[in-house]
């Protein structure tokens, strides 16, 4: 809705990236000015930043009930999930070369696999059944003696679906004690309760600007005792397994963006949100939602019939509503998870995905119905 | 000095981490609560701030008089380096397997290099001469044709020993043209003109907390057409050379700071508190100064007879007075820097580092002779 020059948003790509919250934007403001110290300087300037980082590693580490000394930060998922697979490869390829993980991982899961594909390592995509997910059954069958690695997300990015990663690490390591279970928190945390320990998880990476944090900073869980080679070599930061002045502001701000997680009732606020558009979404003929039944309720994906993902979208924008077509990592490219979900062509080239976060409200989801119905109704179809 | 509870504090660490600009801190704040699109969604809140982080990349290339599609955004600079040291190594592998570098680069130069020697390649570390630098000679004279890589840092982090980038370039592109040339400009960055393009340097790599930016992002300036492989895959961003969801707040909070360089002034000012500091430490017994005389004026390392780096570090912080031992990186270790620069054991052991910033002014000066005179007086000495 505009108002003369100024235009109400409706931002519904929240899992692209959220807003930062205003705690926490203080919280980066605070540290970039008067808590500027290295964390790694011996003085007490140095020494006060570095304790609010431990403080901050305490809040990540609560919230996923691990040790603080588990926790790890890295500029974000992308390279967490590169640390992890490089990592394990190369700390593990004397036990095996084989790599298990689904077919719609993050790219920064397969992309690491795909390169580990060129160094002789075997990587087997595992393709979602008919609920959308991956069972642990596919994974015990496909884990065997010579598999070192296991990658599962425990929420995916463009559909919402939720994998069972407590029943997929216990199957596995039925199988084979000694694989490394490693799960790509992003799209679950603040949004369903993450337990990596009771889930048998060695690694576990969850992302700042996913939860009204700061970009550029992630959380990785490492179990104590794993061993995983760096990617990065320098100071004595982190236990040497990432090196780097670490970015204080934005990891002091995360854990200020976590420290505000209410899950339930987060939950019940995106279940209602999630419940109203698809009763409004099925009044509109040429919809269809691809998201099965019990995805997670933030995430919303859908297809309109003839009308291309980046029409509607541009159509959208301009009355300040944003969804996303795809990943946002995949910038237009046809979506991998889609084609992975095996639906046909017409249905993934007009796939739009809504996502939602507790600065939602109803009047979001009916600029946006309002706004896809005019879209349906005056833009060109697909022959 | 202290009023009551309100210590004044004496910030004299700036070349292990500055304080963050007003002007960049708000920049950061705007981004974060504002223009928080994931600068890869299609929509227009992520092209907004795509635009601001091309806005971004022009200030960064502007200073460094390159083109902006050679810039690309890290975490920092121990990645910006591994991902040199890595990435070059890698795509020149088979042209040659040795590397020449300094014995005082970077922890995170030296640790990546170290890392390639267990994979089989060959690494120079080249002792700085009696003037404290490393000579076009001494790197000349190190370079074959199975060199693939040079790298040297434009000023030294713990004495501002300046190198002749220049002259380095032009002798070693002499002795063979297809060696890559890294220079780590990051404490030269915002203090001394870089000229990548007019020094024959590949890549190069600065940091954005060493110049009033926050922590958590780094520039590497690549020559277009280098070729580098990754260390990290995924998403799209940055030609794919580096993915992850760009840190929009901190990359464009980075080129605010930029945008506020001022070498000259910055320059005569950093001189004029080097000369005083130096007039007024010439008057106390007991003080040997290990900077070179035509080191960087920003940074003055000097050694206090009898009197533990740590020892003298933790009374000056009672004064509010921050300086450092050694590299921030090294925490408290021996300095391998002026190890490398052949300084005895006693000299090393009570050496300190005073390093300004355009925020410094002579109180600073003042109060820091004064509080090392009173240590000087009465702290323990070593036997």
């Amino acid at each position: 809705m505009s108002l003369g020059r100024i235009m109400i948003e409706h931002y519904l790509d929240n899992s692209a990236t959220t807003k930062v919250s205003e705690e926490s934007a203080k919280t980066a403001l605070y540290m970039m000015t008067a808590e500027y110290g290295n964390p790694s300087s011996l003085h007490k300037k140095g020494l006060s930043a570095e304790l609010m980082i431990n403080d901050a590693k305490d809040v990540i580490a609560d919230s996923l009930k691990v040790d603080s000394d588990e926790i790890y930060f890295t500029s974000g998922s992308t390279e967490s999930n590169n640390l992890v697979v490089f990592g394990v490869a190369n700390s593990k390829k004397r036990e095996g070369k084989k790599i298990v993980t689904t077919a719609y991982e993050h790219s920064s899961v397969i992309g690491a696999c795909k390169r580990l594909e060129d160094d002789g390592f075997e990587v087997i995509y595992l393709t979602p059944d008919k609920n959308d997910a991956v069972s642990e059954k596919a994974f015990e069958d496909a884990v065997d003696e010579n598999t070192i690695l296991v990658c599962a997300m425990a929420v995916n990015n463009e559909t919402g679906t939720i994998l069972d990663i407590e029943r997929i690490g216990k199957a596995i390591k039925r199988k084979n004690k000694n694989v490394h279970f490693h799960c790509d928190g992003v799209q679950a945390y603040g949004k369903i309760p993450l337990k990596p320990k009771k889930w048998g998880v060695d690694t576990l990476c969850v992302s700042s600007h996913k939860v009204h944090g700061p970009k550029g900073v992630g959380a990785l869980y490492i179990k104590k005792g794993t061993k995983i080679t760096p990617l990065l070599y320098g100071g004595e930061q982190q236990k040497k397994l990432r090196p780097g002045t670490e970015a204080a502001p934005m990891i002091v701000a995360f854990s200020t963006a976590v420290s505000e997680f209410d899950l339930l009732k987060n939950y019940e606020h995106a279940k209602k949100l999630n419940d109203y558009i698809k009763s409004e979404l099925a009044k509109i003929d040429d919809v269809t939602i691809n998201s099965s039944e019990n995805a997670l309720p933030y995430i919303v994906n859908i297809s309109v019939k003839g009308i291309k993902s980046e029409t509607m979208l541009h159509h959208l924008e301009l009355d300040g509503i944003y969804v996303s077509s795809s990943s946002a990592c995949s910038k237009g490219k046809k979506s991998y998870v889609l084609k992975a979900l095996d639906l046909p062509d017409d249905i993934i080239d007009t796939s739009l995905r809504i996502s939602f976060s507790k600065y939602n409200d109803t009047s979001d989801v009916d600029a946006f119905i309002t706004s896809l119905k005019q879209g349906i109704a005056t833009l060109a179809k697909i022959k």
